[in-house]
This record gives C-alpha cells, sequence and structure tokens, in this order.
C-alpha cells in the first residue's frame, strides 16, 4: 500500500488572468482541505485556449503564473502540477507545465512536443503549429510519493512516449489537457484507459471545465484510469474538484499478474 | 472508396481436428456466400486451447491443417488468414498464423512473438511459454485489397509492435485471439479501439465461441475497429459468422484530419 490522495481542479478559464489564477487557488484550497497531497490543474489555466490569444498571455522567466504556483506549492505543503500556460523565450511561445513540491521548489518542466493541430470537416479546426513552439523531450520527476511522469493534451496520442515514461520509472503519467466536443467524446476516455492498461500505471487527466462563452470547447472530463485500464473516476463538463485516492501499490500486482511491463 | 469485404469465424473449437476442419470450413462457405473477400478464423482453430494438448495437434511442414487452408482458399478465390494452430519444428512448437491468397498460395507466416503468460489470483492462469518458443518477428503482407499486418492474441498488448507494422504499411492488422472470461471484459474492446485510433487503421480480431465444455474459456467478442477508434462490429460469445464491409479509403481520411500517423 502506497497510498496518495490526488486533486484534480477542473476549472472554468475565462479571459481574467488574475480572475484565473484566484480560481485555481480557490478550487486548490477546497482540494487540500478534502485531503489532496497531490494537485494538478489543467492545460491553459491563466488563459483562454485560442492561438490569437496566446502572446499576450505569454510569461517569461519566472513571471506571475511560475510565482503563484510555487508559493501556493509552499504554503500548502503539496506537490503542484501547475497545467499548463504559455511561456515565452525570445521570439518562441511553448505550450508549458511546470511542476513544484512541497516546498515550492520547481521540480519538472515539459514543453508539450506534438503541437496539436487539427481538421475536421464539420467538427474540429485548430493549428497550435501556427504560433508555438513545439519542445523536444519528455522526462519524469521524483516526489515524495514516488516517480512520475507528464505529457500535455495531444502528446497523450503517441503511445511511444508514454513506453519511454514508463521505462524512465514513472508511476503515473499527468496529462493536462483540453479535447473538445469533437475528438472528447470519440477518444479521450479510450485514450486514457488504454496508456494505462499499456503500460500498467496510472494515469491523470485533467481538463478545463466547459465554458459556454469560450471559442474553444473544452471536454472536461478530468479522469483517473490505473494499472487494470478501469476509470477510477470521471468528471462531467462541468466546474469540479475531484479527490481520489489511488493505491501505487497496484502497480507493482497488476505487472506481476499479466506480464507486459518487463517486455515493453 | 477502397471497399473489402471481411468474413470473421467465430467458430466453436472442440477436440476432434477433422470435426474442427470441417466447421471451419462449413463457415467459410457461409461468409463466402454472404460475399466476404477476406475470411479469418479464430486462434488455435483445428484443437483445444490447452498446454497439455498442443504437442498432439502440432504439425511439422505442410501438413493436414496448412493444406486445408490453402486448397479453401484456391477453390472458394479468397483471401484465407488462417486463424493459428500449433506448429512442430524440431523440438520446437510454435503458435502460428499462415495466411493464403486467392491462388491458395502461402503469403505470411507470423509466429506468436508475445507468449501468453498470466496469473490473475481468482481469476485466469495459463502459461504458454512452459510448451511454446516464441516468435521472433512481426511482418506485413501484400493483398490485392492491400497491405495487412497480422499479431497474435498477447502481441496485442504490446503497442509497439503494431506501430511497427502501421511503419511497414499495414493498412488492417488481424488478430486472431482467445482473450478469456477475465481479460475479455477488462481489456479486449479497449485494445482493439486505441491499437486502431492510434494508428489509425482497421484492427480485426477473432476468436472462438464460448465453448462451456473447454478448459479455457475464450471471451469471443470477435471485433473490427475503425481508424477513428469505433467498434464497427462485435459479436456475442456465441459461434457465428459476421460479414462487414470497411472502406480502407477511411484511412487516409483520418489521417488527414488529425496529424497522429507521420508524427508515429
Amino acid at each position: 500500500m502506497k497510498i496518495v490522495t490526488l486533486g484534480l481542479i477542473q476549472m472554468m478559464v475565462g479571459e481574467d488572468k488574475k480572475a484565473n489564477l484566484s480560481r485555481a487557488e480557490k478550487l486548490t484550497r477546497e482540494a487540500v482541505s478534502s485531503g489532496a497531497q497531490v494537485v494538478m490543474l489543467p492545460e491553459m489555466f491563466n488563459g483562454p485556449y485560442d492561438t490569437d490569444a496566446f502572446a499576450s498571455y505569454a510569461e517569461e522567466g519566472v513571471g506571475e503564473t511560475r510565482s503563484f504556483l510555487s508559493s501556493l506549492a509552499k504554503e500548502l505543503g503539496i506537490v503542484l502540477i501547475g497545467g499548463s500556460f504559455i511561456e515565452r523565450e525570445g521570439d518562441d511561445l511553448f505550450n508549458t507545465s511546470f511542476v513544484y513540491d512541497e516546498q515550492g521548489t520547481e521540480i519538472h518542466r515539459h514543453r508539450k512536443v506534438h503541437l496539436f493541430d487539427i481538421d475536421v470537416p464539420g467538427g474540429q479546426y485548430f493549428r497550435e503549429s501556427d504560433v508555438l513552439t513545439a519542445g523536444d523531450a519528455f522526462g519524469v520527476f521524483d516526489t515524495s510519493f514516488g516517480t512520475f511522469g507528464l505529457a500535455i493534451c495531444f502528446d497523450v496520442r503517441f503511445s511511444s512516449e508514454f513506453t519511454k515514461l514508463a521505462q524512465m520509472g514513472a508511476q503515473m503519467i499527468f496529462v493536462p489537457a483540453a479535447f473538445n466536443m469533437t475528438t472528447g467524446p470519440a477518444h479521450w476516455e479510450t485514450l486514457f484507459r488504454a496508456r494505462a492498461l499499456d503500460h500498467q500505471l496510472f494515469m491523470v487527466g485533467v481538463s478545463p471545465a466547459g465554458n459556454p462563452e469560450a471559442a474553444y470547447q473544452a471536454w472536461g472530463h478530468s479522469i483517473v484510469t490505473n494499472p487494470w485500464g478501469e476509470v477510477v473516476m470521471q468528471l462531467g463538463r462541468e466546474e469540479g474538484v475531484a479527490v481520489v485516492q489511488i493505491d501505487l501499490g497496484e502497480i507493482d500486482l497488476v505487472r506481476q499478474r499479466i506480464p507486459v511491463f518487463h517486455a515493453l
């Protein structure tokens, strides 16, 4: 038994950055007061998911959002998976996730590797690659609870990246994400179940809540799947906080029962 | 539009090899009379799925079962995916699938690479590796309908093998399989949906029907999934023949809409 309590923050994201940070703080405090030890925010939690808006929300170096995340993690004594927001480095914009430990120390950064370009006739159109630069690596990070991995949204479609993270020792992989009303109902749950089942580990996806006023309609449905490929918990599209206890010990049990992991 | 009509033979398999071949023949004729052009038999279709029985059903070189499959394919003018049976080569036994074209020519052989060893307390126990030797390669084969790949049962748990087959040009991957009453309900559908979705191709799984008298209870549920990750057709556990028309043109459409394939 290696119990860890997760807090998933499926927050409504609007156009006001300060209001978004306040909302993230309020809901994170709520999750922690219900026992959450590892709290995760959604993809693009400090501003709208809209390529035209990315540049104006971007932050370079340790700006408002990274300072906010670090302080919150330290004050509450939690591991904080900081969803993602737009990071600037010179002329480049990245969709980036930062992770903080209980001391507020930044312990991991992931820049989305597989940018989201989609064109479904009569469905969703979006091209991140028009304005963003892709990251070039996936990695894991150690915490007081275990070794975890991270990927952002469209990254989840590439199984081989998860195989590498599993081989690097990831016991749980966090995916800040914002699927939409085309790909959400069609693919979201299957992808999270399959990545967990194939690699015999836990997967956690956190999306913004559906916002009726947003140009991009997020699917929500923040989810936890286990090494047996089951859905442990899944929200709807509304704003909500989920607090979920999981036992990392399940990983070894499943890996003994069906010897897949060691042959990956 | 590149239409191909598949026939899935979810047959009941018993202990009498001749009766099993007759049953396969009868149901294949039934599928072909309904329009099937590519017909697929289940894993271990000529004898029981029982490690103690494997040696006595094994055939070396071109024996009874390979001759039967070749003749049937030629007579009916079909591509025949010959499920699998136990092949002997010297001291080694393999779980092998042979494929025949419309002229009865053997165009592909796959020896199961990932042997099925499982031990779920209170659930399924089975160890193929006690008696079988593992194959060492996956490959594709060309037919008059397109380029196809093949894997056997437990092989389906390893996503990276399907990535390689997709990169070799497989448009459809056939998986003769026999999941059980533990892993079937838990994993079968998710695996077939995910392999199709991740690689944006068609997946076809054919299982023996559930046989109340057998030691090993097959899950059945022979299935076709498409490049969008949907279940096109799925049987129950009873014996049955499914004839399914699919359009290989869907592959390119999906690959254009969500650009995953070229980044695999």
